[in-house]
This record gives C-alpha cells, structure tokens and sequence, in this order.
C-alpha cells in the first residue's frame, strides 16, 4: 500500500525534501466565511437577481436585503479553501489554512470550527466594529434541484494581504492550494504572488481553484498566464474550463489544458471527474450519491480527496476516485464541511488500507 | 373535513368566541435560543460531566468550556416552544412566539428566523454587552444514538419577565402554550401567572410542556399544582410523566394523570404516544422514520403538530398523529426546526383534504 513517504508525482524539483521532513501535506488560502443557509425557490433568485449555481460579492447593504428575503436559515462554516482544509484533516491529512476573521462571533465560530476538525489555523483576528468591521459571511439559497447560490460579504476577508501569510506553513508543505476568489481582491491577489513564489523556493507544488465562471470571465488571462509556470495543479469543472479557453466542447478544454503540462482534475457533476495528465486522459466516474440534498462544498471537497491522496501516495487516478467520494458525502446533506468519517469512507472504498 | 371554525373541545368556557374572532392559534413562551449543534462522542458527555438527553443550564465560562471541547458546529436557531411556534407555522398555522433575545447576531439571527417561517415575533431586543450580555445560545451534543444532551447559556432569556407578555398576542389566540423550563427562573415563572390568568379570561387554553427530566425534579409540587385549575392541556415524555406522578410504571402515571381531567399528551418515542383524555387512553403509533439523525426537537415538533391539529378541526387522536409526523421529519435531520414541507406530509397522511 502507498506510504506518506511517496514523493508527490509533479513536486517541481527532483531535490525535493522527504515527506517526512514536510509537516503539513496541504496549506490552503482563501476567504474565511461562515456560511448562511437556507432553502429558496428558483422565484426568489430571480426576484433577488442572482443567477443560479455562482458566487457574486455583495456589500453589507445588499447582503442585508438578500438575508431580510430568506427563509429561516443554518449557519455553518465555509469559505471554498478552507473547506478542501476540512476535507483533508477530515481524511486525516495534515492541512493548514490561511485567511482573515475579525473577532466578532462569526470569526469566533469559523476559528473554532476549523481548529476542532485538526486544521492548522492561527490568524491575527482584526477587531470588529459592529456593522462595518464584519467576518466574511455567504449567503447560499439552495434551490430545490440542491443547486447553491451565493452572495458573498468578504467582510474583513477583503483585507486579505501578505501580513496573512505563515511562513512556517508555506515553507514546510507538500502543495499550496489558492482559491481563484482571491483574485478578486488585489491585495490578496499580490500576496499570491508572494506565495506561488515561496512555495516554489520550498518545492512544494501550487494548485489553483478557478472558482467560478465568473471568476474566469474576470481573470481569464490571468489564470492562463499562471498555466505558464506558476502551477503544477488545476481545478475547474466543466464550464470553467471550456470558459478559460474559450472552447465549444469539453474535449477541446481537456486538449487544450493538456497542451500547458499542468495536471489538470475536470470536475463533471454526475458525469464524473478527468484527470488530464502529461501521458493522456484519466476518466472517473462519479461516486454514488442516494440523494442530493446541497451541492454546497462538491468541489472544494473533491479538491480535498484529491490533494490528501496525491500527497499520501495515492495515483491521480486513485486520487480522483478519493475525491468523488469526499464529493459525495457532501452533497448528501446541507452545509459544505464533511459530516460522515471520510477516512472510513475511503477505507471502504478499498483505498487505504 | 374539519374546518378552522370548529372550536376547541377543551375551551375552558362555553362561551368561548368564535374561531373566526381569534388571530392566533397558538401564542408560545420560552427561551429564545439559538442552537450550536456538534456531533460527540459517548466519551466526551462524561469527561464533561453531561446527562445524556438532558438539558443543564450553565454559565458563560463552563458554556465556553464545553464549545472548547465541541467538534465542528452548525447554528440553527433553536429554543422548545420556539420550535413549537415554528412547527405550528409550519403547518399553516397562525403562531406567535414570546421570548427575550439581545441586540447581537445571535438574537437578530433567532428574530430572522422565526419570522421568516411566519411566526409572530415582536421582541424588544436587550442592548448588548458583548461577553456579558448577549442572546441565549444552546449547546447541543449530538452522539451516534441520534440522542441530544444540551448545555445552555440563557443570556438575556434568563431576564425574561412580565415586560415580555405581549397582550395583544395573549388575548387572541386558542392556545398559550408555556415551557417548564421557564420555572427554572423566578421572574418568567411569576410573569406565567399572569399570563395564564389573561388567557383563561380571554377563554383560550393553557398548555405546559414540562420540558425535561430535570424540570420536574426541580419543579414538581409547582406542576402538580398546576394541574389542579391552571391547565387544559399537559405534554410530557414516558420518563417525565412517570417522575412527575412518582409512578414506576408508565400505565399508573397516564392513570394518574387521568384523575386530574387535564387533557395529556405522552410521547413514548419510537412507541408512539398516548392521549389521556377523560372518555380513556388513545395509542398512537409513531410515524415511521427512514434513519433517526438527531432528535434535537422531537418533543417540540410533536406539540407543534397536535397543537396545531387540535386548533384546527382535529380531534385529539389525529392530532397526535400530526404530531407524530412532525416528529419524525425533525429527527431524520440535524437541527430542531423543520425542513421539509410539513403542510405537504400532512396532507400525504390524509389528514387534510
């Protein structure tokens, strides 16, 4: 069976350190958010303006006029990143997360959920000032088809810089995993920068997240200039990538994003996942799912599967079946943190041993 | 089929006004509290000294202790006649809610939800100090057995008091329904007086859910009591009827209660419950549950169910099958208000045309 000292596939230097010596196997960055849930009709996302299935930021005002139309609603923590960080100590990988709360509830809650779940967290909450200096919070109406809609208030989320950045986490981790949320912000975008270019003076491999269509349709060239060296992992799901190249059909996203020599995972929702390698196309089917209840976290937990696999010996292939699982578990039920013992599910699933 | 204009059987006075005069079926008193619901293990209840399916009322440091311990949370808002209040909504009903809540995100969180369900809810939030004052909030320990043991801090619910009663509420409704663990305070328990006074001169019926074990060790004489002129209608579990009757069986405590004339409603868990009325027992068997999560709100959800039915043209044994209905959607999910569309599963049991 593989072992955690089975060096990662596409770490950038061959002078890689052993596994051993590396203490977190993922560092995740992104918005600290709490989530705020609650079921919607598709009416109420047309009355409030919102298209089914994205991420739109809002302001404090906006936020209050979407939550004042919800209905009664669960709060939970979120934030795309650190949800894969979840997913990953959740299978009992070694994760750290790095984003920015204010110490108010929200930031009180979202600190301790992720500490309690094994993630490595230590911000320096910024104080809160009721009404304007606010955690990040996600509004997400769940549609009936179990689709999530989200309106996003960064909240102090939005001064994300380069004082957030742990060096003894970014030195000291097999991959960097950044939400392309981040490119929304500059300051946190240039502290990217600063990331990429530690992670790679460490040799630990950097994986992105589009996000979102949105996020492509804003950053698109940015995204395909950090194919051209800055990342060794991508993540996006179907309409992402044939949107961040511009492409008809799926096939031709999948030859295109072969073409850049990043290792490419293609999320497909039922169809499956593709994992596009340097020696050709990985196909794997969808893990069963009884009933679809919140698709709320699906991607961030199958980034989760996957990077604990790729990073505990797993093959690419192994590791995309790994995260249809993680996927699966959290589209079963409302919120976006894992519920069920990944572990336990992996291990049925003949993975581990 | 029954219609909203049959008057309740168990209207204290013959001349009871009109249903159609009425604005409410059911005002609800009770602690407003939010619910922080974590999944536990067996092992941690006795490391931190918790009774397994009970609730303790603790303070602001030993309620911090016990999150320290706590795995990831979800919030939800929570409170029994809260619950109740948002059951009977729900369900179509009209409802209020009577309760105290601060001017924090926990309170404005509590206000939103209840509200948005359709419950009448017209609070004058407490200013808040934060770490000192604030909302209440319970801590809900969920173990595998889908059993729930709860620590709660009642913050500004513990000032609840004559203040709070609102007359316009209590002078327009069939049902006042009130929960024990309000004994647990001095100021609630002496603002109840007087709103079982109001009610019975405004001919609605006064219903007491005795809330928990504990309450009615604490409580007992003044329950007893109770019965002797200050109730039409009493909720209690196996376990508490048995303790409030100091019975050893079940059959001598529904015996027991019987003498009194108050119109009971026992819940017996996965045994279904029984309606003590004075023409003899009725046994209602439970609604089937596909797989019981958490049974946070179970009780709650049962009187929401029945108080409803009873409001509404039921007699007492459909109501105690609406009840029963309504339990079983609330445990087959994490949390303690419904989720699913109670109107629609009552009317699939054939209970409304």
């Amino acid at each position: 069976m593989p072992s955690d000292s089975t060096p990662v596939s596409f770490l950038p230097s061959t002078a890689a350190p052993d596994a051993s010596e590396r203490r977190l196997d993922v560092v995740c960055i992104g918005n600290a958010l709490v989530d705020v849930l609650a079921s919607a009709p598709d009416a109420l996302l047309d009355d409030l303006g919102l298209v089914k299935g994205t991420m739109a930021l809002v302001d404090h005002v906006r936020s209050g006029e979407i939550y004042d139309r919800m209905g009664p609603t669960t709060e939970a923590s979120g934030g795309s990143a650190a949800n894969t960080a979840a997913g990953v100590a959740a299978l009992g990988g070694r994760a750290a997360f790095l984003g920015r709360v204010a110490d108010d509830n929200l930031g009180m809650a979202f600190t301790h959920d992720i500490r309690s779940i094994g993630v490595a967290f230590d911000p320096k909450p910024t104080t809160a000032v009721p009404g304007e200096v606010v955690s990040g919070h996600c509004l997400v109406l769940v549609t009936e088809d179990a689709e999530r809609t989200m309106a996003t208030h960064l909240g102090v989320a939005s001064d994300f810089g380069d004082v957030d950045l742990h060096d003894g986490h970014l030195t000291s981790t097999h991959v960097v995993y950044l939400e392309g949320y981040l490119w929304e912000q500059p300051a946190a975008k240039a502290a990217m920068r600063g990331a990429i270019e530690l992670a790679h003076a460490n040799d630990a491999a950097v994986a992105l997240t589009v996000s979102d269509p949105f996020c492509v349709q804003n950053h698109r060239s940015e995204f395909l200039e950090l194919l051209d060296g800055d990342l060794e992992l991508l993540f996006a799901n179907e309409e992402e990538i044939m949107m961040l190249f511009g492409t008809s059909t799926f096939e031709a996203a999948a030859e295109a994003v072969a073409d850049t020599g990043v290792l490419a995972v293609l999320t497909r929702g039922a169809k499956g996942s593709v994992v596009v390698t340097p020696s050709g196309l990985i196909e794997v089917p969808a893990a069963p799912v009884a009933s679809v209840v919140d698709t709320t976290g699906a991607g961030d937990l199958f980034a989760a599967g996957f990077l604990y696999g790729i990073t505990n010996g797993l093959d690419p292939e192994a590791s995309a079946r790994l995260g249809g699982i993680c996927a699966a578990e959290v589209i079963a039920h409302v919120g976006a943190r894992p519920q069920a013992d990944l572990r336990a599910l992996a291990v049925a699933a003949g993975l581990f041993g």
